[in-house]
């Protein structure tokens, strides 16, 4: 397996599974000059840490980050940034009893597909734990984009079923689930403890959204900037579905619906999600992901071992009933990854 | 702008506009010993031939393809193969009313915000012509995969906002929008022909399967199968959603509806689209594809010029009421291109 | 094999077999707004044309440029450029006495050894004649480099062990081998008719200079400008050597030597040959090639056949006593498309 | 500045400055089942420590690696793997003298023109201890060989103007400098010792050869295996000339003495240095690099400030007379990063 790295001009290649000790990556191509520390990346951490969503895993990590290379005095110098994670709560004996039994709808049965070896330990490379160095890397490509006052957030829009009516991006970080609406906290809630009871898991669907992103970004045939965008977001586990602005409603709109006039003032509506041909409009970018229910419940399932033998598999550990909250950070990290590439091989051809 | 060449190991380069002399490409990194001439491309491209669907365009092109390089005596030597296709009807004076006006919903605006050069006469490298190398490239890929018995299909489920209820893939060239249910052309004519008469367009959804894909492809954080098909589906123009599997609809399940139970059957339903992790898992790959309404329609519409200036503007010409039968040709290219790399790269890890 | 894709952001990727129809390539990457006509690179390619050197080959291609994409009203549109050659002269009967013998000092073991196809026309992608779209790109490289008056020259320091006493840039097209020093084309014209008595053939030493080129570019670790020249000009056939600056004199120097004194008017010599620590200090660039004698001679040579059976060869035919005027415009090319792109990478950063 | 990957399948990534926290890596693209642990690792490390060459530095650093990720019970998983190596002993005040000031010789001046961003304590990454993450990475890139039976040495053939006679590859390691001949020893400590008292430095040739290397690797254009070799032994810091085989000498040779006749038994001679046309013949590859002297000397030197004014400049400090005890493992590991790599790539295209 290869595929670890993202990007072609800022680029960022990770390392660490969820039960080795630790996680870390490189964040190579970052322009000199950009003010970064220890804090701003932690402050990143801090928001897809395990425990704090409801209806979350138990596990505790604290996921303290440290800067090893690529800034000096406060800035970086342009050369690489490495960084490292270390993992502090593994307890793999938690895993040892489904060492031979591929856990259903996990990743288990694949990866032992691709070359006979794998680790059993929680998933390995293809743990959630993976994604803390997307949110580190990302942390700092939101300082890259900061300069040009570009700006990345992300909401849950949908969970369990139940949309949220509005988006509603300020004081975002106050709310569970990072909620679009602060109305759909208590159904949400109310549907996560239903279903726990079940013994099941719930998936929904993120927003993210990057503004102040100029017109002009993105690359007309196998780069568009959506392409890579979607890219990014099906990256992270547990993606079914991508979509940019009007998405699959857009292929039951007329023409004359879907378009987006355009007036001296500026487009009327946004079905593009800022995004035409491939190439930024200076309109608000924004995608959309569908995230499927976390395959670990506590139902019985069926399944099979390594050596082809029927098996039964029940789940319990600490595992949490909707991916959501840890998702929303790790999306709005890869969006600001591709942003920012995209945003410097721009500049490369100026 | 850049970004003209997809994929790591086998790679395709593609060239052209619609108004120049014509297009080509070259495919890098093809194995050696493949059965490959012009016949076998030639029959690719007769495919997504203009001017075949119901509600297109009556623009016609012979699109002959040559081969430049890269196969002796009927098979190739391993080097990389150039092909090329003559423009011979582009008409470049249809285009010249519309040189300082951004066509409403197209990328002309975006395009022009990018460097400021704009090749009017047709959306340039944003126009659909842009697709024949990619479908050439996809005939190439697809006598790789064949090598592997994998094969790559595509049809349309949904046009206009009517699903096709059932998805038959004998004799699905012969149906009119590659239909996936012969009892849905019908209403899809009719809908269509209501669409024109309101000077509008419609688009709809595609899926590609792939079947016979060993389990073990794809890695498991940015390379991610599924991720790397995002990116190869949504470079195609019109498309604005991506789904694996259920896709959206797993959003909504709960884990235990949506886990695909494991005997030793094998798995009992494919909500994972075959792509567990990231890594494909033997099951038939499954993915969709939003496609938006054409922009191009003959109502009037609001949109500026490049002094800024409010505009209104009809397009007549030779467009398609529905890009559906010209996209399912490319996406299964795209979906092929993306499978024979993942395969190759694959291989080099054994 | 793959491998026909040079750079990161201006990057070339080429086709073409000295037997097949032609040859070609596609430009991406290219900002928009240069000027790029055919005859641009058609006076570059004329530079290499095969049978006007002293001790050429005579046969005689036209090498007729069509340039096919990315340029509208004489500038580059930004979109990727593609360009063809088309092969008028190829005589493939030539070859067929040879086609399961190994040619002595040739690539045709080490190609058959690859993946057991091997076209034996000619070398194939081996051939010489690959290099016309290397020369047709750097063609296209030149005119970005213009842009910011950067100038890349070529000549021929030594031939045959004779070295030029001198490098005299002015009216370097007019001597032949493009001479470094017009006194030193008698003695290596001597040499020449010396050796082609005796059916050997002979090598030399190119020099490329870059001038204008900004204090900057390259990156420190694995890709320092000098790294990515060593694999663009060792790239090229027949070079066995690469140097920089001093080269392989450095070896034998003093630090106090081999040092370049810096003072207020700037460096007091050139021994880093423009690049220290992998990064342009804003002096020339000085890179030198050494050229091997060409591998086909018509003295008779050992060698074995496909079964392995050992046989003896004497090549006569089309060939030239020494590569050298063939080269020379091939490695100022080479350095064009370096140096190109890593400007461009450099900008990205900005 | 970016520039910190190296390779297509099996590439590396590396982090770390001389002054700051440590020095690391990632390894992407190793194949699973390779058998690893630090102390592979770290004997590859201890070859190029600091303080145990004849003429070199006093800093000492344990330079102890940490394997973060990517081995599971011994093995490669197939994972990344991220490894790291703390600083201990960087003394950052000795610098700060000549923090305004360009050191003759050195990147200063390149590295300051390219962003005004200048890490001055120690050269930043172009600092010499940037190789460790090379090292650790080349024996890693060393397993994976040994699988196939490829061996990689290097060794020191000419230092201070004075060549080895022989090449000995037997008990290398006991040998101060990796002499090629322990007859040649006893002169270069002399040369070392007169030039240690005139203030002064040297530089040398070192040789890398890898055998057991299969015919076929290597692609035929821009990726041939001395392109890639080429990039690989330039990008190591001091170096101003790679060759293969007979290198410049072959310049010089007439065609029939440069060939390397091929009979029943294999080839007769290897001018060619095991590289054929770009691909790799079956014999001992063999790579010469040029090192210059070390630029950092005890004498007076000119050099100018940051404002331009002229300076003077002497250099005490802890350095080394002669780069070649710390340059030969780094060799050797970029020779072993190339060739894996490339035998990578060849396998995907079986």
């Amino acid at each position: 397996m290869s595929g670890n790295t993202f990007g072609t001009i800022f680029r960022v290649t990770t390392f660490g599974e969820s039960h080795g000790p630790g996680l870390g990556g490189v964040v190579d191509g970052c322009p000199a000059g950009i003010e970064l520390d220890e804090a701003i990346i932690q402050k990143a951490l801090d928001r897809r840490k395990p425990g704090q969503g409801y209806g979350a895993t138990a596990r505790k990590e604290d996921d303290k980050v440290a800067l090893l290379s690529g800034v000096f005095e406060g800035r970086t110098t342009g050369t690489s940034i490495g960084f490292y994670v270390a993992n502090t709560d593994q307890r793999s004996k938690d895993y040892s009893k489904i060492k031979d039994i591929y856990r259903t709808g996990h990743g288990d049965y694949s990866d032992d597909a691709q070359d006979g070896i794998r680790d059993y330990r929680g998933g390995g490379r293809s743990s959630g734990r993976e994604t803390v160095s997307r949110v580190a890397a990302g942390a700092i490509a939101e300082q890259v984009l900061a300069r040009d006052a570009i700006r990345v957030q992300a909401c849950t829009v949908e969970l369990g079923g139940i949309p949220a009516k509005d988006v509603i991006w300020d004081r975002l970080d106050e709310r569970p689930f990072f909620a679009a609406d602060p109305n759909v906290v208590e159904p949400w809630k109310e549907r996560i403890d239903t279903v726990r009871k079940q013994g099941d898991t719930l998936g929904g669907i993120v927003e993210v959204r990057a503004s102040g992103v100029p017109a002009g970004l993105g690359e007309p045939v196998f780069d568009k900037l959506d392409a890579r965008l979607a890219q990014a977001v099906m990256s992270v586990g547990a993606v079914k579905g991508v979509s940019i602005g009007s998405g699959f409603e857009a292929a039951r709109l007329l023409g004359s619906e879907n378009n987006d006039s355009l007036t001296s003032d500026g487009f009327l509506s946004n079905n593009a999600g800022g995004i035409l041909a491939g190439i930024s409009s200076g309109q608000d970018i924004v995608v959309r992901a569908a995230i499927k229910p976390i395959p670990s419940i506590s139902r019985q399932q069926r399944t099979v071992d390594q050596s082809g033998r029927e098996q039964t598999i029940t789940i319990g550990g600490r595992h949490d009933i909707c991916a959501i909250p840890r998702v929303v950070p790790v999306l709005k990290a890869m969006v600001a990854l591709t942003l920012t590439d995209m945003l410097l091989v721009h500049r490369a051809k100026a």
